[in-house]
C-alpha cells in the first residue's frame, strides 16, 4: 500500500516551493489537486512544466465554491459528500498502486487548506505525510517591501467572511493583521477598517509573488471586489532599537 | 555595487527551504548571519554542507541576547549600536564587492526576523531582495499532525514576553494561537493558558522539523523553561463539512 504526501506549494512562485516539495513533484507518478469546475486549477498551474510526461493527474473538482453561502446546510452537505468521495478515491488508489500519491496544496496545507478535510477522513487508514509551505500571507507581506511584525507585535489572521463587528473589534485590538477570503467581502472589510481606524495603513495584495501580482495601498484601490487570491494587510509597528 | 539578498531558511530542516533560497546559498560568495556570541549560530548550522568551499562568512554576533531585559534602555542602546555597525559593514561590503551578499535568516525574514533591523537602515542605500521562508510556526503545527486553522478560525500570534493578563485575554478571545519567545516565560504562559481555559489543548514543540524535534501535549511537559526554538500552540476547531 502506498502513501499520500500532501505538499505545500507556497504562495504561487514555483521558486518559492520547498526543495522537498520540488523534488516530490518532479518525481511524482500520481498527483491529485483541488480545482473549481471548469478551471485549470491554481495548484495545477503552479506546477506547470515540472511534471513527468507520464504522470497520472487526479483533479478533484469542488461541487460548489461561492455559489451557495457557506453557512447553508446545502453547502455543508455538498462539501461533506465531496470530501467523502474524494477520500474514498484516494484510499482506493493507495490500495491499488505502488506509487505514492502527491496531493498539491497552495500555501501551507495545515493553514486553512482544503486537504485537511481529506486528512481527517484518511489519517487512520493510510500513511499521510504533510510538507509545510510558505503561506500566501508571507508571500504577500514580503511583496509589500515592509516588515510585518516587530518585537512584541501581536499578529491576527482574519477571514473576510466574519461579521463586520467582529472584524472591527479584532482590527482595533491587534497590532498587525491579515484578512484572507476577501473577494466579495471587500466592502465589509473596508468598512471595518474605517471603523477601527486602520484603513489608511492597509495594503491590498492580489496574486502575491505571481506574474499577475498587484500591490497598492488599499486607499488607492477603487473596485469593490477583489480576486480570490487577494489579501488585505496592516503591518505592525512594534519595538525596535533606535 | 552589489546587492543584499536576505533568504528565509524556513523552520530548520534544510529540505524545507525554498528552491530559490537553496540555489542562492549554494552559489553564494559571501554570506552573513546573526548568532549569539560564542555559538555557531542556528542559521549557519542549517546551511552546513551547502556552502561553496571558498565562501566568505560574516558572522554578526549579538552584543546581548537574554542577559538584559529587552525593555531596559541599556538593551536598546546596545542593539541600536549593533545594528548600526552591521548595516555599515554590509553597505561597505556591497560597495567594495562585485558579488551579492546573502544574509541568512531563520524562518521568514519579515516575520519577527532580526534582518528587518538592517533592512530599515539600508533600504534607501542599497538594493535589497527578501526571499520569504516557511515560518517556524508552520513547521511546528505541521509536526503536531493536527491541522491548525479551519473555516473562519481566527489565528493569533503572541509573544511570551507579553504580560500575563494580555496573554490570558488574547487566548480567551481567539480560536487558534501560537506563542513564540517562550524560554523563561514558560511559567507565565502556562498560567495564562490555565486562566483562559486553554491549557489542556496546548502543545509544546521544540526544534520543530529539526533532528532534536520534541512534540508533546503541554500537560506532559514537566520543566519550567524551554529551549529558544520552542513554540506553544493551540489548534483551531472551526467549521468543517460533516
Amino acid at each position: 500500500m502506498s502513501k499520500i504526501i500532501c505538499v505545500g506549494l507556497g504562495p504561487g512562485d514555483p521558486e518559492l516551493m520547498s526543495v522537498r516539495a520540488d523534488r516530490l513533484i518532479r518525481n511524482a507518478s500520481i498527483i491529485a489537486f483541488f480545482r473549481k469546475a471548469g478551471r485549470k486549477g491554481q495548484a495545477r498551474q503552479i506546477v506547470e512544466g515540472m511534471l513527468s510526461p507520464d504522470v497520472t493527474e487526479i483533479p478533484m473538482e469542488y461541487p460548489v465554491t461561492t455559489e451557495i453561502p457557506v453557512k447553508d446546510q446545502g453547502y455543508n452537505d455538498l462539501l461533506a459528500q465531496f470530501y467523502k468521495e474524494k477520500a474514498a478515491l484516494l484510499l482506493e488508489q493507495c490500495q491499488r498502486q505502488e506509487q505514492d500519491i502527491i496531493v498539491l496544496c497552495e500555501g501551507d496545507p495545515f493553514f486553512y487548506g482544503s486537504f485537511m478535510h481529506l486528512y481527517i477522513r484518511l489519517k487512520e487508514q493510510v500513511d499521510i505525510e504533510v510538507v509545510p509551505g510558505i503561506t500566501g500571507m508571507s508571500g504577500c507581506w514580503t511583496a509589500t517591501g515592509i516588515p510585518m511584525t516587530w518585537g512584541e507585535d501581536i499578529l491576527t489572521v482574519l477571514m473576510g467572511t466574519l461579521p463586520e463587528e467582529r472584524l472591527t473589534v479584532e482590527m482595533q485590538n491587534t497590532d498587525a493583521f491579515v484578512v484572507m477570503k476577501t473577494g466579495r467581502n471587500l466592502p465589509k472589510i473596508k468598512q471595518a477598517l474605517r471603523e477601527s481606524n486602520r484603513f489608511s495603513d492597509a495594503w491590498i495584495v492580489s496574486y502575491g509573488t505571481m506574474a499577475k501580482e498587484e500591490i497598492m495601498p488599499l486607499s488607492s484601490y477603487a473596485k469593490d471586489t477583489a480576486p480570490y487570491f487577494t489579501i488585505i494587510l496592516v503591518h505592525g509597528r512594534g519595538r525596535r532599537p533606535q
